[in-house]
C-alpha cells in the first residue's frame, strides 16, 4: 500500500457559497488527492475540508489553497460563532495507511514551513507537532483569535514556529498540526436500561479509569428502542475496536444483555479494521491475507465485528 | 461493616532493634488497631509498618508513635540509601472498608494538625489529601530532604501545611497523606514467550494506553517455567481484578494460551474481591450475600478468579 494522510483544513468561509466553491475547487480533479467531502456552517462562518492523499500531493493542493483563500478571505471582515486566528484556521495531518506520526510532525512542519516563506504567514505548530506543552492544545494557541494575535504574537512566548512574529494583515495565522485519525464507534446494547449502558461506558472510557484513548457516554435512540455505547476513539492502535467490542460484550454479560450489532459512523481507516479483524482471525483459526481486498474487509467487519449498514464506502482506501 | 483504613507510616530507624521494637510497641495490643507487620531495612534504615484499623483509633496510635520518636529518633545523626524529611518520614492514610476518599482527606488533615500543633512538627499534605497540584507528589515535597528543609520550608511556596514554616531540630518534618489501596496482581499464562505476555500487559497498562489505574509487565518465572502478567492496580474500583482478568484471557485466547490462574502478592481489601466476584455471581445466576463470609470469598475467589495459594489471611479484615 502506499503512503495516505488525512488532512482536515478548515477555512473561515461558511456562507458565500461562490466563494466556498472557488476555494474547494483546488482540490477536484487532482491525481493523488481526493476530497471525500466539505461542510459548511454558516453559524460558525467556516468550512471543514476532508482530504486524503499521497503526503506530497496533500501538502501541494493545501499550498494552492493558501493562494486561494489569500486572494477571498480577509479575516478583518469575517464573523461567526467559531473561534479562529486564520483564513485556513487549522490543518492537520492525520496517519492512514502506512505512515507513521513521526512523518505526519514532519508533513505539518514543511508545510508550516513552505506556507511561512512563500505568503508571509505565520504558523504555529500543534498537537502531535507542537514544539512545546503549551502549544499542543490549539485553543492555547488561538486564545484571543485574530484580532488578539496582532498583539500576542509580538510577545516572545508566542512567536511563530515558523514565520515573522507578525500576523498576515488579512490572513492572520494559520496553526499546523498532527494527530490521530479518530473513529466514532457506537455498540448497540438491547436494552432500555440506560444507566447501566452508562456503566459499560465508564468501564472503558478514560475519564472514568478505562481505556486511555477511549471517549464513551450511553444514549437511547428512541427510533430503534435500545441504547447504545457512543464512542469517540482517539488511538484506534493502542485501543483496538475489537478490544474494545469484547470488553462492553463482558459487561453486559453480567446483565444478559445482548449485544448484537455496531456500528462506525463517519469514515474508518482500513488499517482500524484489519488490526481487529486479525484477532478474530487468530481466535477462529481463520487466514487472513496481508492484502485482504475491501470486500473481504467487509465481510469479516460484519461477520466479526457485527458492523451493521457497512459497506465499502466507509472505508477511507475505497476513495483511492 | 465498620469503617477501616490501612495507615502505613515509615520511619527512619531500620538497624537498631531494640529502638524500632520500642517504637512498634506502641501498636501492640491495642483494642481497634492492628499490625499487620513492619519491615526494616538496614540499607535504607528505614522501617515500614502497616496497620489497619477504626481510622480515629489510627490516629490516637499515630500520636503515640510520633511521641516515641520524638525520643528515639533525631534525624541529624540519621544515614541511609531512602530519602527522607522526617524521623516519621511518611503517613499515609488509605481507604478500606465503609470510607471514602474523602474521609482518608480529612484522616490525614486531622493526623498533621494534631501532630503540628501538640509536638511543633511542621506537616505538609501530599497525594490526595495535597492542597495544591506541586504537592501531590510526595518526592518533590521531600526534595533536598531533613537537610535541606531547614532553608526550604521558609521559602513562601514550601511553608507547610500545618505549624510553623521552620523544621522540628530533631524530627524534621511529616508528609501526611491519602492515597488508594495497591493491589500487587499476577496472573499466570503457560507460556515462554515473554514478547507476548508483554503485549497483554500493554493492552491493559495505562502507559501504553490501557486502564487508567494499571501497571503492568511481562515477567518470566524460571522455578515455573512459565510468564506472568504482573501489575499493580493503584485503583480497585476503577479497575476491577475480573475486567482486568478478562481482559488479558480475552487476549490470550488469540494465541490459544492457557490462563489457568493468577495471584495476589501482599494483602488485598475484601471489598476488592467482593466487586469481582459479584461480576462472575450475575454472569453464573450464583447468589452473593452482602455479609459473604471469608472463607467464602476465598472458595469464589478460587473458582473464579483462579486465584492460586489463597488464603484468608491475604484478605485485609481477616486481620480486625
Amino acid at each position: 500500500m502506499a503512503k495516505i494522510v488525512e488532512c482536515v483544513p478548515n477555512f473561515s468561509e461558511g456562507r458565500d457559497k461562490a466563494k466556498i466553491e472557488r476555494i474547494v475547487s483546488v482540490f477536484k480533479n487532482l491525481d493523488n488527492v481526493k476530497m471525500i467531502n466539505y461542510e459548511a456552517d454558516a453559524d460558525y462562518n467556516r468550512t471543514v475540508v476532508t482530504l486524503i492523499g499521497e503526503p506530497y500531493s496533500v501538502i501541494e493542493a493545501i499550498m494552492n489553497m493558501v493562494e486561494v483563500c489569500l486572494k477571498e478571505i480577509d479575516l478583518n471582515k469575517h464573523t461567526g460563532e467559531h473561534a479562529r486566528m486564520g483564513a485556513i484556521d487549522v490543518i492537520p495531518f492525520i496517519p492512514i495507511s502506512e505512515v507513521t506520526m513521526k512523518e505526519c510532525v514532519e508533513y505539518a512542519n514543511i508545510t508550516a514551513e513552505r506556507i511561512s516563506s512563500k505568503y508571509d504567514i505565520p504558523c504555529f505548530t500543534y498537537a502531535e507537532a507542537a514544539k512545546e506543552e503549551k502549544r499542543v492544545l490549539l485553543p492555547n494557541i488561538r486564545k484571543g483569535e485574530f484580532e488578539g494575535m496582532k498583539e500576542k504574537i509580538k510577545l516572545p512566548e508566542w512567536h511563530p514556529d515558523y514565520g515573522k512574529p507578525e500576523i498576515h494583515p488579512t490572513f492572520g495565522v494559520i496553526g499546523v498540526g498532527a494527530r490521530d485519525f479518530l473513529i466514532a464507534y457506537n455498540i448497540d446494547i438491547l436494552t432500555t436500561d440506560e444507566k447501566k449502558t452508562g456503566n459499560f461506558a465508564k468501564a472503558i472510557r478514560a475519564s472514568s479509569g478505562g481505556f486511555q484513548y477511549v471517549q464513551a457516554g450511553p444514549v437511547y435512540l428512541e427510533n430503534k428502542g435500545h441504547t447504545q455505547v457512543t464512542m469517540n476513539i482517539l488511538n484506534f492502535k493502542k485501543n483496538p475496536i475489537y478490544r474494545i467490542f469484547e470488553t462492553v460484550k463482558m459487561e453486559a454479560k453480567r446483565y444478559s444483555m445482548e449485544v448484537p450489532s455496531a456500528e462506525i459512523v463517519g469514515l474508518i481507516p482500513k488499517e482500524a479494521l484489519v488490526k481487529s479483524l486479525k484477532y478474530y482471525c487468530d481466535v477462529f483459526n481463520e487466514e487472513l491475507s496481508d492484502d485482504i481486498s475491501l470486500d473481504d474487509v467487509v465481510k469479516l467487519s460484519q461477520k466479526y465485528l457485527k458492523l451493521r449498514d457497512f459497506t465499502k464506502d466507509k472505508i477511507i482506501e475505497y476513495f483511492l
